[in-house]
C-alpha cells in the first residue's frame, strides 16, 4: 500500500477561492490515491466540502489573507488565517506539505517564519517551471528575494537542482546563471561576482545564459535575483498571453480564417497549454523545513491539482531532506577549502 | 529643397555584412531622397558601392571591428576601424549620425570617447522599440549600464520621453519603472530609490510597470537598470522566436494542416513582423552630442534601411538639441529646489 500523504490545503487563497480550489482538490482526490488533505479555511467553506469527500478533514480557520495585504503585517495580525494555519500543521508534523493560490508574499512569510530555513539556508527561494513548451526549465528565484548577495545564488543553484531532478524529471541538469552576455566578464557587478562564485562552488554550473535562451530548449536550471528572475518569468508570461490575444484575433478575422483555425486548434489548444503557468501548477518554496507550494492568484481547478500532485512528488521523493544533505555537504565543501587556504 | 541629412554608415558591422548592409543602404537611398551616406569600410568594399550609388561617398578605412571583440580594446588598438572613424566623422561635423549593426558594447565606447557626452549626461544609455504588435513602447535602458544608481534612470527617462515623442509619434508619453510589482515599495533597494526620485523629478512619471506589462499595450516609455533591461528585451525576442517556430510545427504538421496555414499565412506574417526587431531598425544611443544608431546583429536589409530612416528623422526632428535643452531645465529644476531647501 502507497504511503500516505497530508497536504495542507489553503481553500481561501487565489482569485477564484474557495471553488477553484474546491474543484481542484475534488480532482486530486479522485486521481491521486496517496493524497490526503486537510483543508484549511473558513468553516462554511471547509466544512460542508470534507463532509463530502473521502480523505479529507476540515481545519476551520477565522481568518483571511486577501492578496493585497501587506506580507508582514498580515502574518502578525491574522494568526488564525488559512495561510498561517496551513504553515502550522507543517510545522507541527500534521501535514507533510502546504499548498496555497493566495497571497506569494503572505505565504512565502509564513512559511519562512512558521515552518522555518533549513539548516545553513541563507534565503529560502522560490523556484518555477518556467513555461517552455519543449522540455523542462526551472528558474530559482523568480521573486523571494528582490535584494541577493552572490553567495545565495550558490544555494539557489543547489537546491533548484534537485528540484529538477527529484521532481521533474531532469537528468544531470546543468546550471546557468541569467545574465546579459555569455563572456565570464559580462553583466553587472553583481552578475560577475555570481558567476565566479559559481563557477567554483557548483559542480554542473555551465556558465551564463541570456534571456533568449530560456526558453530556447538549451536550459535545464537559470539561477538569478529574484527581481530579475520575477521579471523575466512575468516578461514570459506577458508575451505569451499578448501573442495567443492576437492569434485569436487573426483566427476570428473572417468566415474563411474561422474555418482554417477550426483545422488548426487542436495544435494551438496544445501549444498554448504548453506555456500556460497553469499546467506545470504550483512554485515551491525551496529551503523550508517542509515543501510549501505557491500557485498563481489566477489558479484554475486544473492547476489545483497539477500543484497538488507536484506536493505529493516532493514529499515522496524526499525533496525537503536531499536539500538538507547537500547543503550540509557544501558547508562541509567549502569549511575543507577555507581550511586548505589557511 | 529638403535639407540633406548626412549619414555615417558602417558597411563591416553586423552578422550579414557588408552584403546586408550594402543592400540596405542602396534601397535606403532609394527611398530616402534627404539621405546621403558616407560609406565606412574596406576600400575594396566601400568604394565599388560608391561609384556607383549617388549621393554616397566612400570613406576608406584600414580596419574591422569584430563582433565578439572587447568594446574597450578595440577601441583602443583599431583607430582606423569603420566605427572609430564613422564617429569621428560625427564628432568633426562631417556627418550628422552614425549608424552600425556591428557590436553593441564597441559603437557604444566609440560613440561615448569620440562624439562625446551632452553636459550634465552622467551615462548615455540604450534605448530600443521593444517589439509591440499594438503600439509603440520605448524601452530605456537596455545594455548599456548594467550598474546603474537611482538617479541615472531620472536621466533615462527625460531622454526616452523625448524619443518616443519626436521619433515615435507618442503624444503626451508617460514613463513607468519596470519593477516586481505595482505598489512602490515593491522591488529591491534600488527599484525602491528609483522609484522615489522618478516620483520626486520626472512629472510624466506614472509608478511602476511589470514585465507581462511591457507588451500590454499600456506601457509608453519603460526606465530601467541596463542589466534588467537587455534580460527584458531578449526574452521578448527569445519567447516570439521560440513560439512562431512552434507554430511553423504546427502549420507543417499534415496536408490538412498545410491547406489551412496558407489562409492564415499573411495575418501570420504580419504578426510575426510586428514583432521582428527589424521592422523597428536600430537602437539610438541617448546622451550624445550626436545621434548613434546600433542594428541588430542579424540585421537584414529592411533593418538597415529602417535604421537609416530612424537616423534621418532624428536629425530633422534635432532630438540631440532637445535632449541638451531638456537636461538643461532638470539641471536647473533640480539646483532651485536645493536652494528652496537650503
Amino acid at each position: 500500500m502507497e504511503k500516505t500523504v497530508v497536504v495542507a490545503v489553503d481553500a481561501m487563497g487565489g482569485d477564484n477561492a474557495p471553488e477553484a480550489i474546491l474543484a481542484g482538490v475534488a480532482e486530486a482526490l479522485a486521481e491521486i490515491p496517496a493524497l490526503h488533505v486537510k483543508l484549511c479555511g473558513l468553516p462554511e467553506v471547509v466544512e460542508p466540502f470534507a463532509a463530502e469527500h473521502e480523505r479529507c478533514d476540515a481545519v476551520a480557520c477565522s481568518q483571511v489573507i486577501a492578496m493585497d495585504e501587506h506580507p508582514a503585517q498580515a502574518f502578525k495580525t491574522k494568526p488564525d488565517s488559512s495561510i498561517v494555519v496551513g504553515c502550522k500543521l507543517v510545522k507541527d508534523g500534521e501535514a507533510d506539505a502546504f499548498y496555497s493560490a493566495g497571497s506569494t508574499g503572505a505565504c512565502f512569510t509564513a512559511g519562512t517564519m512558521v515552518i522555518r530555513r533549513l539548516k545553513g539556508v541563507a534565503r529560502p527561494a522560490l523556484c518555477t517551471n518556467v513555461p517552455c513548451p519543449t522540455r523542462p526549465v526551472v528558474m530559482c528565484d523568480v521573486g523571494a528575494n528582490a535584494d541577493c548577495k552572490p553567495e545565495y545564488l550558490v544555494q539557489f543553484a543547489t537546491m533548484a537542482t534537485l528540484y529538477a531532478e527529484l521532481l521533474m524529471g531532469v537528468k544531470n541538469p546543468k546550471v546557468q546563471l541569467l545574465n546579459i552576455g555569455e563572456e565570464e566578464t559580462k553583466g553587472s557587478t553583481f552578475a560577475q561576482e555570481a558567476h565566479a562564485l559559481l563557477k567554483q562552488e557548483v559542480p554542473n554550473f555551465a556558465g551564463n545564459c541570456e534571456g533568449r535562451d530560456i526558453l530556447a530548449g538549451t536550459c535545464d536550471v537559470v539561477v538569478t535575483d529574484g527581481f530579475t528572475g520575477n521579471v523575466a518569468l512575468k516578461t514570459i508570461e506577458g508575451v505569451g498571453s499578448m501573442l495567443f490575444a492576437e492569434i485569436k484575433k487573426l483566427f476570428m478575422a473572417s468566415a474563411k480564417t474561422k474555418m482554417a483555425a477550426a483545422v488548426l486548434k487542436p495544435g494551438f489548444t496544445e501549444l498554448k497549454d504548453s506555456v500556460d503557468p497553469d499546467t506545470f501548477g504550483a512554485a515551491p518554496v525551496l529551503g523550508l523545513k517542509g515543501p510549501v507550494f505557491i500557485g498563481h492568484g489566477s489558479s484554475s481547478p486544473r492547476a489545483v491539482k497539477s500543484s497538488l500532485a507536484l506536493a505529493v512528488r516532493s514529499v515522496e521523493s524526499d525533496l525537503t531532506g536531499k536539500i538538507a544533505d547537500a547543503l550540509v555537504a557544501a558547508a562541509e565543501a567549502d569549511s575543507s577549502r577555507e581550511a586548505d587556504k589557511a
